[in-house]
């Protein structure tokens, strides 16, 4: 069969793409190809988009895999429909093997081809992106503004990113070198030498409920640019976005000539467990995995034939110790605690106050007055129930339902969580994030984790979900060694610190560098401690208990492919 | 105290050796900055480097390092002489965390001051090979000239190579980026961002008996280049060439102005197990290894709160199918067989030859031809007692003489091994290789692992030392197949081939790509399977069983250190 798709044709539209990913990883200035306004996608976008997404409800989502051995599916969006699609069922006896049958021809294609097919799988999901963010918005609970933009364009840089490092990665080497020895007197001794990036073997996409394609790209992405098969295995309750992910990348594939079951689906039955399956068979080299810490350290030690890399659950920590934006501060530290509910990695969950107060351009405040000022910003931000609606979001799951008002029994309330009503959707769950208040006196947790007492301290464990808790330190000494323990105990994603102080944000910064934790300093506009850019931001560090891994880095692809060398005599 | 070694100073000195480093592993030609002939050293260098040498025997060897609750050691040279050198024994309830105490400042200096300070190290070892080459021979039982060159050139070539990976692996990322995100008619998003590499924690050399330098120095430098203390553990029988190396990192160390205990030495009493104890330490977040199989894996599986890099054992085979250089095959095969007596972890260790014969430009050569002219191959080339002691060296342990001793009855010996009587040292082990015929029928093999049969297919198993077999095969189909699968199942950190047809080429190339093993194509002059030179060649591919690791690469040093951002509104 001809490939509709030539090298050349691939090459012509993508390489430029390709070089621009490559100079913003190694500039690290602002860069997108994909537009985040819904009106970039031209006039008829967003209704075509609807009608694709309402077109899949309550049908049979075939695609063309070896193994299929039954139908199964039962998304309920978090906004109340039930999705009803069903998706194939997979004998992994039938679709691994056949995965691994056109691994040779897609390493023998090199990285430069690799990376332009991935870029046109991107470049068709990024034509349909209105309909990926419904598809999103009803499987994570996203409003869908934020559906849209960190479920299309945000996770679509970060698949771009992922392919530029693994090219920039693969490439570094060159695929022949001529090696001469000089042996004195002698003729010199003679080698030519090849080298070819070979894939380790099929990698597993173990996706999350809350960002299906935000998290589940990198490793996709960076997986199949160096030439290994990927089975995705998408959350139950978030299949949709990574089914049409698969079939947008098996129809490209074999545009390209290669075949299309180097990407595959594996969704699982109600209570099947597949995961752990697929992730103990042999042929599963690779995995990548975003979800809960018990899972994720049972991969970290049970999948021992893999190269797992994971992203955990952490505790974020805000440190406020001074600032000289008080209004911008609180506007800003509002937004982070609102958007998605909370519901994002990122979000953070602990604010450590002076329990005297702190200094701010607009006079000394108490720790009283911070709290309640926090939670009149938050109150004010989300008072229109429009507003708050497109901010919020729904609840995920019952889950976090359970635990926001479980939080009522955890301390004082500071602000309260209040029940929004969306118009469109009656049946969502949506909520306003609760401020409880928090002793931080250093008994309270000094001796946590060593005598059995932090169970008795709820802001060391993770509160997933519309929760933070305003902690009353004794100094900033403790609020430094508390943020020091929770990053090295519990892992964190994001730190945030607002200080006027340069001798305290050096201490906080040297805490973050001690700890490996990504620090965000005194953010008062319109940048959020909870977001990362791609080509810019590392998302995680990979060196705290939070995740195994960054978004993105050479470590996320360099051991995902060797280089297997050929010498022969010159 | 003011810094007797300035960073000018260290860069005037080795800035452009650094460059150069760069440029090697990005072109993979031949380069060293290290002379491999010890007359390049200088005409009083020998006799110095033996004075020096003898001067260590029967002394304490004091490092001022933290700790030290005792002394240990008991060294005995495979060439018979007691070493009687005793070595500090540490507390690492002190040690530890007196290693961590200048990290901070290791940090702050940056990968190229860091870089710089390391080839310091690296040129002040070089200076001093031909003392480290009587060190290395006295414990690892090398002939002089092999541990003159791979204890010293070669071993430094490989720190150097790890320091280049790690210094281009950290200034991928630029130290600081300025991010301006356009908002329409709204100002533009701008942030100041930093970027810094962030050591893991203290990183745990664990050293081996037989090339105690080449194969530590690439964790060490790697380690050290990318701000992680390093403890070194040498193995009880060869201590000497680390405890050096640590003397004179410590020495560099201190007269840059950093803390000389980031590199510190552990020394463990007869018995006493340290590597298990270390390994399992918090503060201990990197561990280079290389050994048995058995501890490799329970490092890998055990150690999860360190990076594990391991190189284990393997079996190495050589597919011979055909020739046009017979004579230059058996030469080349002969040379590889008896170097260092066998005992390279790159030794072949299984001839997969036809049983039906093969073709060669000396014509038919039946496959009982083949073995008695590789056995007369060999005992050419040792025939003489001074050649053999200077290509074989001794029996680096009592472990390697049994096996040798058992290979006997293993199946039919086609050459024996001979003592050979050193001249200098007649209390050395010397043996030449023996030669064992097996066969490779595919019924003896195919089932071995599932039916608990492997104990009965020898070859199947790593016979570490000077034992090979030469494995009779049906056809070259059965050779492709065995190949793979001791490929897969046990690991190689070689693989060699002879043969004249483009489709076995081609088919053995393709196994070695599908199973990521390094591949040696028809060697017949001065180059042999059994070596690999920095900065061209990888040792190992880490996709294998016999390693995890590839030396070197940038996934031997990407995650060493975590890139840690701190982002500031501009």
């Amino acid at each position: 069969m001809a490939a509709q798709l030539s090298p050349q044709q691939l090459s012509d539209k993508h390489r430029p793409t390709l070089d621009q990913a490559l100079d913003a990883i190694r500039s690290r200035a602002y860069w997108s190809p994909h537009p985040e306004h819904p009106k970039a996608y031209g006039e008829s976008a967003p209704a075509e988009g609807l009608a694709a997404f309402q077109a899949l409800r309550g049908t049979r989502f075939e695609l063309d895999q070896p193994g299929t051995d039954g139908w199964t599916g039962g998304e309920v969006s978090p906004y109340g429909p039930a999705l009803a699609v069903e998706y194939p069922h997979a004998d992994p006896d039938v679709l691994l093997p056949a995965m691994r049958a056109g691994m040779g021809a897609w390493r023998e294609a090199g990285p430069e081809t690799r990376a332009l097919v991935c870029l046109e799988i991107l470049a068709r999901i990024g034509a349909r992106t209105h309909e990926f963010a419904h598809a999103v918005m009803h499987t994570s609970g996203q409003a869908f503004l934020m559906a849209f933009q960190a479920g299309g364009p945000h996770a679509q840089d970060r698949g771009l990113e992922a392919v530029a490092y693994a090219y920039a990665e693969q490439t570094r080497t060159p695929a022949a070198a001529d090696w001469s020895k000089p042996q004195g007197k002698r003729d010199p001794l003679e080698l030519r030498k090849s080298f070819t990036a070979a894939p380790r073997g099929i990698s597993l996409l173990i996706g999350c409920n809350t960002f299906p394609t935000w998290n589940g790209y990198p490793g996709l992405f960076a997986s199949l640019a160096t030439g290994n098969p990927v089975l995705v295995k998408p959350h139950p309750r978030a299949v949709l976005p990574l089914a049409l992910t698969v079939r947008v990348a098996r129809e490209v594939l074999a545009e390209a000539g290669f075949d299309p079951n180097l990407v595959a689906l594996a969704v699982e039955r109600p209570g099947e467990g597949i995961a752990k399956t697929l992730a103990s068979r042999p042929e599963i080299r690779i995995i990548d995995y975003t979800g809960s810490t018990a899972f994720g350290d049972w991969l970290e030690s049970h999948a021992r034939q893999a190269q797992v890399y994971t992203e955990k659950a952490g505790v974020n920590t805000v440190l406020v110790d001074s600032t000289d934006d008080y209004k911008g501060m609180l506007s800003n530290l509002a937004f982070s605690l609102s958007l998605y509910s909370g519901q994002m990695c990122t979000t953070p969950q602990n604010l450590l106050i002076p329990r005297d107060g702190i200094t701010t351009d607009a006079g000394e405040k108490s720790y009283d007055e911070v709290v309640a000022d926090l939670a009149a910003s938050v109150s004010g931000l989300l008072g229109d129930d429009a507003r708050a609606n497109a901010l919020l979001g729904a609840l995920v799951n019952p889950e976090v339902k359970a635990r926001l008002e479980a939080a009522a029994s955890l301390g004082d309330i500071a602000l309260a969580s209040r029940e929004i009503v969306h118009p469109e959707f009656p049946d969502a769950v949506v909520r306003t994030p609760a401020i409880v208040k928090a002793d931080g006196a250093r008994k309270s947790w000094e001796k946590a984790g060593e005598g059995g007492t932090e169970a008795e301290v709820p802001y060391l464990a993770e509160c997933f979900g519309p929760v933070s808790f305003a902690v009353a330190m004794d100094s900033t000494d403790d609020a430094l060694e508390l943020l020091r323990r929770t990053v090295r105990e519990k892992g964190a994603m994001t730190v945030g610190a607002y200080t006027t102080s340069p001798e305290t944000e050096r201490a906080i910064e040297e805490v973050c560098l001690e700890e490996s934790a990504q620090l965000s300093l005194n953010l008062t506009g319109g940048v959020y401690v909870n977001q990362t850019a791609a080509f810019s931001d590392f998302h995680g560090s990979g060196g705290n208990p939070a995740a195994n891994a960054a978004l993105c880095d050479a470590a996320f692809v360099a051991n995902r492919f060797r280089m297997v060398e050929v010498r022969r005599q010159a």
